[in-house]
């Protein structure tokens, strides 16, 4: 590939920090990759790591004469590294983020954004239950949607070489208003993140099975949450947090209909179960078609198990 | 391997009586495999796979001299069965189950049991999202537990030779009380599935967020919940309505949680959020250190989709 952008400043090397930088460096998209965090010794392992060409502390320092920044914190952090960066953002230049919340970092970053700054939220679904400069990896992005929520006034032109670089780590587009963003994200993302969180919680507090029983006994289904569960708490607390009315809408409607479960349980109403346990399985299917998970029972586990 | 029982009779030959099938051929276990199923097109099915030796539509017949008997059938269906051969079983004959909730099926065969039949309650935790008699295979019990509930007055040498059947299968072998298995697959089995059944149902009835849009976003958390919302509908119905007291105590223990958590979100506590997000991340450690989950990120589903 050729170099789309002269400098590249990355903010926060994490997981999806790191995995677009493996990608730049690998697809030779960038002049120059500069990579900023706070913390010294995250920011020496991405060294060690060689995930860039230039390592700075000081984010403000980091985008200097950057042509595309990408900001990838939690979004509880989103307002403070704009402020920070935005008095040395140059004219032209193209600001972006990677945050699982839109209208939360759009209220926080946009009123620090200098004019002839090109500001265009996005959001990579992309990820895994790792974290850390560490747990990133070229190719992450591959196939997977990215969305853009931009601001009505955005310079197609500038949207056009943002959707151009996330087009070159093989993610498929979508754009979408703010707010719907973060409906869409609530019920496909936050909530799973959060029943996920919870129920694990809640057998780590029994009394009456113990937690040795719980980890040894996991493969018979509770297994398949403590992959979410094992999410990165900084970035999912700033969610829940962020994103607080759309998912408080679907915590009650998933708590409704689970009260109507209960009930259906309580007192055995075998065909409304059956019904529900049907109705589910159409969607599983549609997922698998659309390729957005593998064909193989048990994600493919079983092949992947030694022990087996 | 060398032959276990002259005669084992398998009734029932979906996933799991399938997959006993297989092993059993594979291992040369049985002097004579026969197999029984209700539907006509399914025992036609298990013959053009070759499952058994022998293939019997009656139950009753099918168990005729059979040294060793295993129902395989939905929860519900025990109860039944158990009636329909009971008075075929063979004096010495070994008669166990694989099913899911182990104090009601107990209380549904046991009065049917003539005197001289071994009737040993039996629980392999194995399986995958697939059903029918085409999703079973050979290896699926390997590394995985099998949980006996045995009687009080259970002969030993029986107990014995049963446990060597799932030894030869692979599994690795516990013994416990019915009741304290029910409770134990209340919370680590059937809460996970009756979560996931219940979220995909959420998702599915929204009006501001469509159908297409979910699946199509779905790799963000959503299909994780997917795969144990696609398992056989009638199989968890029973589960439901047969292990409905353990069941509904552990749905109350996660409502009481999930109801605070929601607070913690509509309040803004950040540090009791951030707080359950930590423990759970040492739940997953334990299950992937304890040899129950793979230790790939994304359950190494990303290695597996041809599309990355």
């Amino acid at each position: 590939m050729s170099i789309l952008f002269d400098r590249i400043t990355l903010i926060g090397i994490g997981l999806i920090g790191s995995s677009i930088a493996r990608d730049i460096k690998e697809l030779c998209l960038a002049g120059e990759l500069v990579i900023s965090t706070r913390s010294e010794a995250t920011l020496q392992r991405a060294e060690e790591l060689g995930l860039g060409d230039r390592y700075v502390t000081s984010a403000a320092e980091a985008v200097k004469d950057a042509d595309l920044i990408i900001v990838s914190v939690p979004v509880g952090s989103s307002g403070a590294v704009a402020e920070q960066i935005a008095p040395n953002l140059k004219a032209g230049a193209i600001l972006t983020d990677v945050g699982s919340t839109k209208a939360s970092v759009m209220a926080q970053m946009a009123p620090h954004v200098p004019e002839g700054v090109h500001f265009i939220p996005g959001h990579p679904l992309a990820g895994t239950e790792k974290s850390g400069p560490d747990a990133g990896f070229a190719g992450l992005f591959k196939g997977r949607w990215c969305i853009f929520t931009p601001l009505p006034d955005t310079d197609p032109v500038a949207l056009g070489r943002l959707r151009g670089f996330w087009d070159a780590l093989g993610s498929r587009i979508d754009e979408m208003d703010p707010q719907h963003h973060d409906k869409v994200l609530a019920i496909v993302s936050h909530l799973p993140h959060i029943i996920a969180y919870n129920i694990v919680g809640t057998a780590d507090d029994l009394e009456t099975v113990t937690e040795s029983e719980v980890i040894k006994y996991s493969a018979s289904g509770f297994r398949d949450f403590t992959r979410l569960a094992a999410s990165d708490p900084t970035m999912w607390r700033d969610v829940c947090l962020h994103n607080k009315d759309a998912i408080l809408e679907m915590l009650a409607r998933f708590s409704e209909d689970l009260a109507s479960l209960q009930r259906a349980i309580r007192w055995g109403e075998g065909d409304k179960l059956f019904e529900l346990f049907s109705r589910t399985r159409t969607i599983r299917r549609s997922i698998v078609e659309a390729g957005q998970d593998v064909d193989a029972p048990d994600f493919g586990r079983h092949a992947l198990d030694p022990k087996a």
